[in-house]
């Protein structure tokens, strides 16, 4: 990704601390009626009223998390916003301040950080976010981010992943999948490359996977529609680590058991058509996959009426006595139980 | 500092991200009433009421902020929450919240990160805060530690950089350059060692200073303090960079110039001796040195009775029309502009 075609390179060494951080962030706006003073100071000040606040934080590593060979970093700073707010959008909450703190090697010109930056802006700008604080640091290898964001919330709307109950509803939003198979495709292509060069990929058949795991979007719209429908999720987790795993998170903070229906789970057809090249089992790639960074949640079955109709939401399964345990019912109705990773093969 | 004297090692990849991070937070009690949510689930839930929020974020890196052959794991741990809790005081503000991330290398076994989490656990404890949340995550080298700080604050309370007045007094906790001579002392040493491992430092002497910058406290004790003298002041700002340059932010921020008394900043006599040894300029030092973690703030003449019995509280100057610059006042009585890293010797 950083490619050196004659572009402009300014090291980082030419400027100061202050110099680098009043240089990244002139263009960032304050939009958010709670924020008082943003950048510029010991530390930002907030005003929630008579709100709850809601935090989450998240490290992004070069090498563990991303890899700049196919991660443009302008897409980069945009998914550190992202992964961050879905979980303020997790908690039902709306997410309204982020801190970007970054460790970055002198390996990276200063124009490298000011894509990193505008794609950091681009998703402020794009969630209602504004960036409050920071710190910029050298690394003495590689490039990591560190982001907090910040929510607000009334009590009574807050959805936290221990309210579900025995025969609530299991409903995702979107589809999934999407991003562990872009992933994968990415992957190929990159060792395609370091074979030959000059190899030009046609990407066009996995625009969609591909755009799930470069430029991932997290799930702004449903704490409002939620709100709209008049609904209130007994629990709620976002899907960042896999749709297995999430679901067994709820169930063992909420104490209850689950069945998930396979025949249920939302798969966009380039993720199907993906896994038949791959060879991969679609069920196993959306119990596994990650990074999705859609909602999970449950909800009391006489709220059905109020999601049925809407296309953003799927109903994929119901919880249970915990005793039950966690199970995913096949298309040809057998009941396998379900473990962080998929499912447990040797159960069956 | 990660001896192998036959201690136990764990490594890390022998437990999964959720069970580490489970497993260092688990003697973390939540004390703070406007915690209602800490670790477990997406973000954490805070109330703070009618209060005003303060928030504050720093990164740690290996290798370029600290150095593990004379930082002990504990000591690191530690000092993370104190500079950031430091920068909730430099409001005027009480911190109630922290969150901690990091990205350690599997060079690191276990043990090494339950050490440093016994130092966040401390100082945790010391500085009445809440460990809210946090990531844990490998990195491909070294150790980085992410600590964003939360604080409350009355709207009427809090202490910009901006708020300095012309003839405002210029207060500084403390006494500063200790933790700079530590540093210098424990680099020393270190030649030494790896010169010859087998000689026994006696450090006896250097004890104050060797604290101040292994063991550094933030002055949880001022803002109470000033509520408590009834004095509220017009700009604050702490010294992490050395007093010269903080005096230049708050300067700039209030559009003021200042004149400070080189015979009024207050050193200890350890800093003093520790200056001759070296060879040091102590004034320079004092201005230069950074990382003690005292507070500088400014406040109006007619609160200057309310404090000048106070020993925490020295002041070392005041502040002047902007056109009058910004001079360090010498003992000979010559007037000097100060610059970020001390004074300019050229202008004189």
């Amino acid at each position: 990704m950083l490619k050196d075609k004659g572009e402009q390179r300014t090291s980082l060494a030419s400027l100061g601390e202050f110099g680098l951080i009043d240089h990244l962030t002139a263009n960032f706006k304050i939009t958010q009626s709670s924020t008082v003073k943003g950048i510029g100071d010991d530390a930002a000040v907030l005003d929630f009223e008579s709100k709850k606040v809601v935090v989450s934080t998240d490290l992004l590593v070069e090498g563990v998390h991303f890899d700049l060979s196919y991660m443009p970093l302008k897409h980069l700073g945009y998914k550190a916003v992202v992964v961050n707010v879905s979980d303020i959008y997790a908690m039902n909450a709306k997410a309204t301040q982020v801190t970007i703190s970054i460790a970055v090697s002198n390996r990276f010109p200063l124009e490298a950080l000011e894509e990193l930056y505008a794609g950091i802006q681009l998703a402020a700008k794009m969630y209602n976010v504004d960036v409050i604080g920071g710190d910029t640091t050298s690394s003495t290898k590689g490039l990591l981010i560190s982001v907090t964001a910040i929510g607000e919330i009334e009590e009574e709307k807050i959805a936290y992943r221990n309210g579900a109950k025995e025969n609530d509803l299991l409903v995702v939003t979107g589809d999934i999948g999407g991003a562990f198979l872009g992933l994968k495709v990415l992957q190929r292509e990159k060792t395609v490359f370091e074979v030959n060069p000059n190899n030009q990929p046609d990407l066009d058949m996995y625009s969609y996977i591909i755009e799930r795991q470069l430029k991932p979007e997290a799930r702004k719209d449903i704490p409002p529609l939620l709100h709209d429908l008049d609904v209130k999720p007994t629990s709620m987790i976002d899907i960042s680590d896999g749709l297995s795993s999430e679901i067994m998170h709820l169930c063992k903070q909420s104490d209850v058991g689950c069945n998930l229906y396979e025949d249920k789970i939302p798969l966009d057809p380039q993720v199907i058509s993906t896994c038949e090249e791959f060879n991969l089992d679609s069920t196993m790639v959306a119990l596994s996959g990650g990074e999705d960074y859609e909602l999970l949640f449950t909800i009391s079955q006489e709220d059905f009426p109020k999601i049925k109709a809407n296309p953003n939401l799927t109903v994929i399964g119901h919880m249970t006595q915990e005793s039950e345990g966690i199970h995913l019912i096949t298309r040809a109705n057998t009941k396998i139980p379900l473990q962080a990773q998929g499912w447990n093969a040797m159960d069956q």
